[in-house]
């Protein structure tokens, strides 16, 4: 993993060292939390700051039958530890691999590999560095070179952590995201009315209606763009984008919040009112909104129950949305409030389906408005970052992608904007020297390198 | 784009040189006007052939943030070409780029790159030349090579143009094809009965029934054999086969006739009926029957009221349709109605779902009788093209393909044909020196190569 | 086809020939005739061991306009052995040409290419050695170095023919598989009928209500575990995982047992109850289940009367299926009887989502409990083959995959395995020359090969 690493030519080797390698990091969509940010926090050892909640890695140990006590368990931290030092090389040729010696390398500067004989080394060295300043969240986030981070918060969070990482002077950006997914979620009328509680209480505004919903969720909006964001997120099991009319939702809406469950098509009008909704308060506002489409959550009830979400149990699912994706937009886009969009799918049988319909939005107002996001979650690996790239590129403008993202909820993965930005110019790098692309133009291909690893994102979102 | 343009082995460039290269271009599918033919029109300026009606371009200046009036609008042809040429750049690793380049250097025999520097020299060449007889539609398409080209018709055209074309002399074969999706289009009733009027204007038959409009629809199926047309095609959202009986097609039949919409279901049963007798039609006058299915077309309202169809607002749709396609080629099959067939998938995730279908129903009859085709529309670039190759190749036989076709509505599209077999040249090459296919077959491999280039389809057609 | 072929590298020369060429063979999915192999069967000819069954091949002939009397017909065995030989060069591209000529070398020791000019001589050289006790059955699998075979049984088999081959002290193990498919077909309530009636004589259950079933098939599987069975195989359309009721289910049977045709939503209740219960039978005998899905069968009417199934119409259905996979395992997972499992697609498009809903449910208990099996039936080629690698090295462990099987009639397919083998090798020889994989951990990665090759597999079931 020395410089050239994932660069297979001369072409490649210059454009990464000259326009990526030194640009810093846009994270415009993360899942860090904001009060490890704001307390500075110090990991106490490795296990905690790599295992902790690592569901990536939580999977790859269950499939290579490590008992769940060495994994989400009781165990010491360092018998976790091996267990997962075992487990590392059977990961090769999964992502993990790769992310694991890049994060020892680009984050604890140890460039051995992980296996059992190197376990009780590397968890020493990496854990006595843990318990020094320059390992601190906020040094860790300054070494690797980030310039914005944007965290995934529900429109009820006060973001308090977030003005206090603001006025502490610290010198990353650290922005909110607005991802209302709650307010859509009336399958669970109970939880549901737990929340709209929450809300009101936000919010100030009594929620009896839907109207005074869209009212409540309008303030919070109001209150997170004051407090910096300008950007949201939405996690979709499909584009929602039945015909409804507003006496149908009230009703719905009256129907949860008497505790009453409503009926599929009933929940599909109202996920489409929402939906529809939450785009126009976007665009009116001017901001980026992002989708994620395409998991199928919490699929193994009996680690559900002991664990909850986002623990190893997520998958893949297999929906068609090319109707309700083009119907949703064109709604929007017809009345005027389809601001720029951010698209991510799961399933990668779509890539090529995602890109093309997400064009059909474009008009004119900003390069790139819509945009084909990076490869998400099970996709952000090697082939899938290649795959993105090359669907984006044989169907769009690669030339105006926004870049990559972690999606992390660890302080140690900043190295996947570098792996990204390594398989980008490997990929034009073998264009180049394979005559795909002309050796004249290398001032704007260098150019472009740099657009897609900063400057796009940079311009687009505005900071 | 030298002789050595994507031919990364000798013994790629020794079978494109000695096998492609020289092979006339038989175009069995495109979207060319044929009263342009018949006039031997010339182009006022680069813009107007390049610009004119290029709905691949005008995404792709959507998306890099050009407004409307350089694209569509009122602007001068200067100013719009200065916008194109602005986006281009911003096309690499998009097909835009390499086709531009091509169509630059084997149509006008230039080889700069085009970018706003070289933007007014180029336009200024270009526009010269194409005051110049050798650069009317016709003697573009004989120094192109071209030896048949088929458009695209609706039952009720004369076909006037394509005689004239036929007795001027020209010696490119200009042929049309039938292409009846109007006769299916039930769903808007005020349009098919406008159609309707049409088709009886041209057929001489009075449509009250059913059958009528079958009569009406054979007499111009024989009035377009009469002209040469031996070739159908059918754009479907997806394949129709659904039970009906011949009472219930009346009867939906005279509910569209009397200006009634009919629910989706009877639109299924009546498209289900039309589509069988559409292709049993064809059998009958052994024709060979082309589908495209899988577009999801006009999906931007807004640009859709401005500018109609076919202005780049069409997407990718994701039915699945591997149960209605068998059951469509089953029944005619069982009914001694099938003939030669070519399908196209729009959605790259169905590429190998189509072709092994596809095969469920050769009859060893003919070499080749069911066509996966050439890949289609926004899969009509590098990678989507080796992807046909390779799905074919490994599900079905390569070697009895009936290659490509540029599906355009251009005059400078030929060379698609030149990029198409430069990549098949390419992937055998690798193939031949890597030891998957053998030396010492070189002679039926270069044969193979000449047969997909041109021999094929010349056979297939009968031309 | 020399000991570099598909090695592209230097490592992966080593990784092949080192630690897998030389492992044994273990078949654990087949559709051999285990009547052949204990009557050590010779064949007559080359026609006859070659394409008697071998509906690929047959596929390849019809497209490439062979009549039918030349492929299932009555020609002479010459005749049709000509006809398939003209057809050879045809297939370049598609697996059935390195098969065909690894066949030819592997078993019979013939390294010339088959076309029209050779195929009278291979014959006759081939069709020589079929007459001798080297070319028997059972000297076959010797030579190939096979070690176990698992044939596909129906549950009403008496299983007679393994046991005379167990008991002939045959060295490779020849196991049966519990494939209870037509316990589930009720949609043709006549054959499902007589079937019912086949399973009363084999198990000595009167089979009136669907316990009475359940018994009947927990017999027959007690049975079946003690001659040897341990696995346990079904061919499905999707997964099946609708709520059903016990009175349903009964009330549906006794439907069925009246001759009665169910309707579309009790058949699929009807099919839910029945594979939940299979499985949980499959669980608590501690077997290893495996599911094949995505088939679309006999869908060419005229010649399913004719030749029957399995003859070469059989497609790739296209499905959703993430939902009831999901559900279905979940069940199982959630009352404990998730045995070790192995998931076959046809579709490829699924490769991705199969995979990663595969791993929602492994558990710690035992490594790679949850398999992404190896690329079936259409997919079983060399892109196919990478595919299926690659998707489950980066959404999984490919570490701990029980590699591959033929899934063949023929006696002939074991080179398949070799096939896989040198894929494998040069992929991963790729990775490590190119930096992807340390070569400091070579002596890891060789013991991965060798356990995908071999160990895996034979920990996994347990021989």
């Amino acid at each position: 993993m020395d410089a050239h690493f994932l660069l297979q030519t001369g072409t490649a080797v210059e454009l990464y060292h000259t326009h990526a390698a030194n640009k810093p990091v846009i994270d415009y969509h993360c899942h860090l939390n904001p009060q490890l940010i704001a307390e500075n926090y110090r990991f106490a050892d490795l296990t905690e700051i790599w295992l902790g909640g690592d569901h990536y890695k939580w999977r790859a140990m269950r499939a290579n039958g490590i008992p769940e006590e060495y994994i989400t368990g009781q165990k010491p931290a360092y018998e976790k530890f091996l267990k997962w030092a075992e487990t590392v090389p059977y990961t090769m040729r999964n992502p993990l691999y790769h992310w694991t010696h890049l994060e020892l390398s680009r984050v604890f500067g140890i460039d051995t590999v992980l296996n059992p004989s190197t376990a009780r080394e590397i968890y020493d060295e990496c854990t006595a560095k843990l318990q020094t300043p320059e390992f601190s969240v906020q040094s860790i986030m300054k070494r690797m070179n980030v310039e914005v981070v944007c965290t995934t918060d529900d429109p009820v969070d006060a973001l308090a952590y977030h003005r206090m990482i603001r006025e502490s002077g610290f010198t990353v950006k650290v922005l909110p995201t607005w991802r209302p997914d709650k307010a859509m979620a009336i399958e669970d009328p109970v939880a549901y009315n737990a929340y709209i509680a929450q809300l009101e209480e936000a919010s100030g505004v009594s929620v009896f209606t839907f109207d005074h919903l869209l009212e409540a969720l309008q303030r919070r909006h109001d209150f997170f763009a004051a407090e910096g964001c300008s950007v949201s997120d939405h996690g979709l099991e499909t584009f929602y984008a039945e015909p409804y009319s507003d006496a149908e939702v009230q009703t719905i809406f009256f129907k949860v919040r008497n505790g009453r469950t409503v009926d599929p098509a009933d929940l599909l009008k109202f996920r489409s009112a929402m939906l529809y909704e939450l785009a126009a308060m976007d665009a009116r506002s001017n901001w980026v909104q992002q989708f994620h489409v395409g998991a199928i959550r919490n699929n193994n009830s009996r680690m559900f129950k002991r664990l909850g979400a986002d623990t190893g149990f997520d998958g893949i699912n297999d929906y068609n949305y090319a109707t309700p994706m083009n119907r949703f937009f064109d709604r929007l886009e017809s009345n005027g409030l389809l601001c720029k969009t951010i698209l991510y799918n799961l399933n990668p049988r779509d890539n090529e389906a995602m890109v093309v319909n997400a064009y059909n939005f474009n008009d004119g107002s900003t390069p790139g408005k819509m945009q084909y996001g990076a490869s998400w979650w099970f996709l952000d690996q090697l082939e899938g970052i290649e795959n993105q790239i090359n669907a984006l590129s044989a169907l769009g403008l690669l030339s105006r992608f926004v870049g990559m993202l972690t999606d992390s909820r660890s302080f140690l993965s900043y190295p996947r904007h570098e792996y990204f930005r390594r398989i980008l110019c490997n990929i034009i790098g073998h264009d180049v020297e394979s005559g795909k692309l002309p050796l004249s133009e290398l001032p704007f291909i260098g150019k472009m390198v740099g657009d897609i690893s900063y400057t796009n994102a940079k311009n687009y979102f505005g900071w």
